[in-house]
């Protein structure tokens, strides 16, 4: 019971401190995202791919989180963007606090776009809010299909979900209906692309996706 | 400062419901796997495998860990042994205490093998000794092969190490070179299968291996 007790006190802390981003980054312009998804779907070599897409439309920085390593963040740098670093030292998710640690280290009055990398989790990663405009969640065909029910927090809590590897199709047994008729269920308002890094599938349309959404923010500043 | 003293304080306690765990299973004669990975990587679809090919060998329980559903567990009820859901209401780990609780619906009298498969997480699954014998790891190839060194607790408490999807090898840029010396830095004793539950590469040798291992453990008991 005390355990409980203590975790509300720790999101409700948490909500405070992703109110207080979110207003900061209002006021500067700057459009957040909370990308997340299992380890190894493929978050890092999405956001290289989007970087290059976006370079010289939109001003990029990435906030990586990870466990230990800084491994994402030295394969992020070389598209010449700021990137911080953080380590969650054996934590499972980034909380609002250390995000708040980390803008400090970015420059946000020349930047139009603020990615957060999660830790790759689908469990924990759904329940701390970070100041984002939008959740994506990145779900890799070699996951399989079923992952939605089962992790239903982070389907739920995402605006737009990034269906990845899909280069790998024929050899899984993923199936798109499965995915549609749990969405269905879940979250219909969910904005689904398809996505291959190796074949660039879908990389444009998502890109074009997100400078609309940071375009619209930007419109309703002031 | 309190959060971490709470936490110490539930890992001591689980610590002390684990080494209750070990007890009784010596007593009983029941070799206890702990199974994990990330979500997708095939833990599921290997124990369907394992279950299948040591039939009429070594009898077999599971323990099933999810957040909410009970998709795996039917999977496996099919095959004919007993087989335990353990939902744990969207706590991204299972718990040694939950483990107890399903002990308790398991007849131990008639089984060799009680296997326990993880909610699919790298992270927390590390901190939390269920009792167990030995700690497996699944590692799909499609997951990549960075993710020793970034989720390097989880391989370090682990002794048998599952990669998995090998029919997808040739789709990656997966390398066994960079798995081989990051187990080098972290993990020396570290057993590897290959395995790929399409073509059964490696079921045998994997199954084999764990039926020596109970065979082991059963001779030392009394």
């Amino acid at each position: 019971m005390k355990v409980v007790n203590i975790n509300e006190r720790v999101l409700k802390r948490n909500e405070q401190m992703a109110a207080e981003i979110r207003t900061l980054l209002k006021e500067k312009n700057v459009f957040l995202v909370n990308l997340r998804g299992s380890p190894g779907a493929g978050k890092t070599t999405i956001l290289e791919k989007v970087i290059a897409e976006l370079k010289g439309r939109k001003r990029i920085a990435v906030i990586e989180g990870d466990l230990y390593t800084t491994r994402d963040a030295e394969r992020l740098e070389k598209y010449g963007v700021q990137v911080v670093q953080v380590n969650t030292g054996g934590i499972c998710h980034l909380e609002a606090d250390m995000v708040k640690q980390a803008l400090s280290k970015i420059n946000l009055e020349i930047i139009d776009l603020l990615v957060i990398e999660n830790v790759g989790n689908l469990v924990c990663t759904a329940d701390y809010d970070l100041g984002e405009e939008i959740g994506i969640i990145v779900l890799s065909v070699s996951e399989g299909s079923d992952k939605i029910m089962k992790y239903p927090l982070i389907f739920q809590s995402s605006e737009i979900m990034l269906i990845n590897k899909l280069d790998m199709l024929k050899n899984t047994d993923f199936s798109t209906v499965e995915i549609e008729r749990d969405l269905n269920r879940i979250n219909r308002e969910m904005v689904v692309f398809n996505l291959s890094c190796k074949t660039g599938e879908g990389i444009f349309e998502f890109s074009r996706c997100l400078e609309e959404r940071i375009d619209e923010f930007q419109a309703t500043a002031d």
